[in-house]
């Protein structure tokens, strides 16, 4: 079985918004057992949907596609499946009644006579929208199934689980993920584990995502719940009989990001913590606030953009600030030390730095970064140089005192 | 001249990685005139994409390609081009050239036995990549330029912006953008102004973005500098003749985030802003501290996830905790009360609320957010009950507190 995505939009092709609906799709697919061959980004015309639907129809046994089915009048999806099933627009019960049900939730009421969401394509069955307006259209092809799903991701991501996922359910795939850490990935496979690779090949394919300060290693594994354990094993016995084992940060069935190892490691060892955040301008806590449950181990985080702020709400003393500036490890230290006394946590992370594009001198250029973990024992910190525009930067301040963090965490 | 987008990696289609490189390329095009026609994401199968990119030769002029250039077993994209020329792998000294200083910036010795970087299919040149190693590459196929660039994207953005964009220039597109808030799509166009759409189409193609709040109207204006000006004061004053006027909160020449409005308007304005985050955990900031020049204007927040932080940070009463709950309007004007005391802000925002999954009751559902603005003169609060997962829900209460600032602010 073969699946295709074909995402409708010149928003998309003007660099407008980003398409996100195409990783749910394959992300959820996994889940039961299906893989996405083909994503499609076409724009908002008539004849080139219809065009690109016959081509795909002639691979591809479904095809999912994103946007177009609103309002206005750069929404052609449905005009578009018309002209494929050779039909005109009929008024459809089902459409009325699930947009009528949509529109009285929102406590409006709808206007048939203004809008078109109760007209389908003859052919089309309309599928419930459970947080939006515009129901899902599945059309039946030749031999293939195209389900229309509205762009805005949360709608198009409920119709998937809600109403399509459930008729696809096979056998799950499970993108098995080594999580490393300060290692590049040329020195992993060229030099210090020439055959992994190979070793990892006979269990599903491999994939290698490098990160900032580490590399993701994925095996794509299949089979039953308990060939699956019984790979896992297998390749974690492989890991850590290999060189590579001081790398390994975590083994997870899905990427997890840093954040989410943090907070499990916090709750299982009942570790509460805090930032003390300048030039990461409050990523950091944003980060560990997206992962549920993050509220019984992060206590809260103090943004200090302004030295006054670092003096007045973490301590921070004036004569570090003239002495050292406030890209220091002196400066990150005593912001540590004075989010985790106010605080009362067990690891407080400090990060000051300079994110630019202005505020950087020759001594401190924009990628300076100063980084200090201060638990009830000890307080450590250190100064690095880093590169990239300013949303880069971030990313790369955070995830480096992150990381430091877990390595506190853990020792 | 027609240009298509060629994304290679199983780790999108297996939906590991978002592909962003797409959206950067789209937006970089129209700063030089040109636009992007077409995305395509495939897998990491070299005889895939020899046939893929043999295919799109024949209709596009320019095609780019991101990913497949690393040093592991599933990097392919070289090999693919050699297959596509015809050719083999040849040693290349600019391209040796350009990696060794890469790994000499980086404090490394480029081992050229190990590694492949300096083997290039003949015909094939070498791009400078000012920030990794893989050399970018630009091979010419018939009539077509291949531009080869690698995944990660900082790496994509700067050969592109560094090594190819100049060489493509031409007069630039402006994507002109109308953002409104507080009124759905399918009411500014079929009741308020049901005219307006083709209004604007005279002066370029139109597109409509629904937000969470608000839409976003676009129109891409081409033309000379003088010529655009115009174009741009028509459709402004066709706006403010019209009843869409109340609803505008900006007009600008690309999409602007309400957190660039916001830093603008403060910096044009000298007013000092901070946030008091419960449920949105650092957002508030991290979105405002994303845009150069904030430090500025944004003084700092204290992310108070626990009632501990809340009282000894913020000077939140233990009676309202017991009397109303955290999630109250009477908890919120007092976080922002004790906010805008404690850092000596002009506006401080408040946001306490349930981002879920956990956490609900009957009476306070996951979704509910208290909103508080504070400022010298005044505080205004109010209590929503929004939709979705803990994600959504964090941008949803960030987006409905930034939109209430940006409104205080302008009153």
């Amino acid at each position: 079985m073969k699946i295709a995505m074909l995402v409708i939009g010149n928003e998309v092709l003007q660099g407008k918004i980003q398409d996100s609906n195409s990783k749910e799709l394959a992300t959820s697919l996994l889940t039961v057992g299906k893989k996405l061959s083909y994503i499609i980004t076409i724009s908002d015309e008539i004849n080139l949907i219809v065009a690109t639907l016959q081509q795909l129809a002639k691979e591809y046994q479904f095809i999912f596609t994103s946007g177009g089915l609103g309002p206005t009048l750069d929404d052609v999806t449905k005009p578009a499946l018309a002209q494929l099933v050779n039909s005109s627009m009929s008024f459809n019960q089902t459409a009325l009644d699930i947009v009528s049900a949509n529109y009285a939730r929102n406590e409006r009421a709808y206007q048939s006579p203004n809008q078109s969401y109760h007209l389908l394509p003859d052919g089309c069955s309309a599928l419930n929208n459970p947080s939006g307006f515009a129901p899902g259209l599945k059309t039946v092809y030749q031999n293939c199934t195209i389900f229309s799903l509205p762009g805005v991701p949360h709608e198009f991501q409920s119709i998937l689980n809600q109403e399509i996922l459930p008729s696809l359910q096979d056998i799950p795939l499970l993108p098995f993920t080594i999580k490393t850490a300060r290692i590049p990935e040329s020195q992993i496979f060229n030099q210090l584990c020439p055959n992994l690779w190979q070793e990892l090949e006979q269990y599903g394919s491999v994939s290698s995502l490098p990160h900032f300060f580490g590399v993701d290693i994925g095996v794509l594994l299949a089979g039953s719940p308990q060939s699956i354990d019984k790979q896992k094993n297998q390749i974690i016995q492989t890991i850590e009989n290999s060189p590579l084992k001081k790398y390994v940060i975590d083994y997870s069935d899905t990427p997890r990001d840093i954040s989410q190892i943090i907070v499990d490691k916090c709750i299982q060892k009942k570790i509460k913590i805090g930032f003390a955040e300048s030039c990461t301008g409050g990523l950091n806590s944003d980060r560990i606030t997206n992962v549920p449950g993050s509220s019984d181990i992060f206590m809260g985080s103090v943004i200090c953009y302004s030295n006054q702020v670092k003096q007045e709400m973490l301590g921070v003393r004036t004569d570090t600030l003239v002495q050292y500036g406030a890209v220091s490890i002196q400066c990150a230290e005593e912001m540590a030390l004075g989010l985790l006394k106010n605080l009362k946590l067990d690891f407080a992370v400090a990060t000051t730095g300079i994110a630019g594009p202005g505020g950087g001198s020759k001594e401190k250029p924009v990628g300076t970064v100063a980084i200090a973990i201060a638990s009830k024992s000890s307080v450590k910190s250190e100064i690095l140089h880093l590169k990239g525009n300013r949303l880069i930067l971030k990313q790369r301040f955070s995830q480096a005192s992150l990381l430091n963090l877990l390595e506190a965490i853990n020792s």
